[in-house]
């Protein structure tokens, strides 16, 4: 029997929403204010859920420390009041939340991947962009 | 690879709880104070998730803009500062949060099915009803 | 010195926004759909606030159990799933939240001065009405 | 078609996190400052994920006055502001919030098992330990 | 007796702390990541706290659609989606959340003394900046 | 012309209402569930609110470092994941939240008397007990 501990994470950022491929009309019209071309910002909430057994002897499904740690420098070290534009996970890709929820993912997967974390999976990466929109990716 | 993008509306309506099948009796017993005649309110957060592959040029699951429209014109205008009972929908129903949550998700399908918000999915709709009720539907 | 301890009830009602001075052609312009003859509905939220010395024996500025039935007696019981349009409070007034927000100040101050609660001041009634909307009323 | 109703309750306690079969120092690596010989405490929230069909006379998926009264029986009354340690389900479990949701599932499942609350479900309970922290178990 | 109505509106921006008048090393120390040449961002909640009469007609402190309007108008339509630092607010200031504040208060301050909004006060101008940080301005 | 900014900080803590001057069924009658032997916990959360002139240069009210950094030596550290009845603080005192709150409050005067944040005033201090209940107070 499987139990879930998730966590939420907070960073700052800004971001714009522009692709390369398009012209400037296909921009304006794909993403319209966002396409602003000094970009805005947002609060990003990160829920992280994990699954695993519950050990018999801790009582816990993960360790939270070592989650803690690994969410830190894989994701808010990284992102929190920065510009997403420019970082290398967005060099070809546009900085939706949904290619940044994907981006989370991707760098935490090697992290549970690892057996750091022990014998417990990551279930689901959340992104909150707003308090009214939010992205989900599980890696399926 | 799917992801799932979830948007949040609100809007405030009135209903009162009774079913013309039952007896005043078997009203008063089955639903207590919200059956009371002259029914209560509440304000109504819908929360619509979608599914899908994000697009590779515009980094999105779905066109936010289409999507608001498509909720504004079929759940929010609709339903917005009215009394539910005297819905259409409710002509044959008891206005409870599930048979709303059902008939939202209802007057959503045939948008995403027309294909006009594309390849993406209604994954689930989710009604909260006050800060302690929520109800979802996903259509299985 | 003097502390303040607020706490947070909660109930649903409908109401129609309609006054009995008003032609219909100036409710409407007055009310817009608020005005809608059926009614809508909230779930309201009411935070009262007391204040006054901290009570140097039980640590406490106010009885909270006293508190409580003096609330739900006077406030949650009555207005909780009913009509406020047709409560005794809106024979001659609108059932606006500003006009709902004084008679529950109304309603707690007769509490407040029997002494029933000790040397504790009704501060504010703050009622909110949906997420981005709130009244507050002092008395004064 | 199924539908899902979901309530949320609340309750405080206190605990501290303590293993038994731990050595002091192994204790104090696996729980740090949780594991302070004093315990400390949390406002939890359970939320209970009911499924079923929704009844046609009803309107209906779940009798809510029957859920909140086995709710209240088996889980607030018997946890709200009391030390967690002490209770009878962690006389052999450390009363982790892994553990608290199994135990809240374990404490509801006959419930649902005897049909007390009819053809209904019992799909999920999620523990939130605080605004960043929550767990789920589904049995499964 | 004057009755309070508050009302809150969101947009999201972008935004770098910089102080022209500071080395790079002072802008460093006083602002730290804040300071990062391609800036960051947040999603912003303004509240607006109005005061006035309750109007012994219409119910209401102050007319919702045309408060409405004059935020929509003369912040929200302005800072939604942008980079405050390039706003002619912020030409001889820094856009902290304190400045934006203030600005926000002088951007309504004379849509209330033009008297479009009847005899209500502006009473305080409160921007969140994240969910543990806010500020508020009285103009006193 | 004053700014306020205020700033939100989190702990969990345990406590227990009993009174050494009262009786056993003294202490019963008053505190209720809360006099219960081994205690019960909560997540507390600490506003403080500052205020100030908005310095012309750095934009800012007060250093958020250093107000971070007395919070967290002061406050945080000293009761996060402890027994309150334990605390020197709460030696004479009931650990009601009022007297937390006077408590968190006589903590912080000191550093705000000192100079090390500048010219700005400590305004209130406020604490959130759970979700419906919270106290104030500003030391007048």
């Amino acid at each position: 029997m499987r139990a879930y501990f998730s966590r939420r994470y907070r960073f700052s950022a800004s971001h714009r929403l522009h692709s390369d491929s398009y012209s400037e009309t296909e921009n304006q019209k794909t993403y319209g204010k966002c396409n602003n071309p000094h970009g805005h910002g947002h609060n990003y909430i990160v829920e992280v859920t994990t699954g695993g057994q519950v050990d018999a002897q801790t009582g816990m499904v993960c360790d939270l420390v070592k989650l803690d740690d690994a969410v830190r420098k894989n994701v808010v070290e990284r992102f929190d009041l920065t510009n997403l534009n420019l970082d290398e996970c967005f060099r070809k890709l546009v900085p939706t939340t949904e290619n940044l929820c994907i981006a989370i993912h991707e760098r935490l997967m090697p992290v549970f991947q690892s057996g750091v974390l022990g014998q417990v999976d990551l279930v689901r990466v959340r992104v909150e962009e707003t308090a009214n929109n939010f992205f989900e990716f599980t890696g399926k």
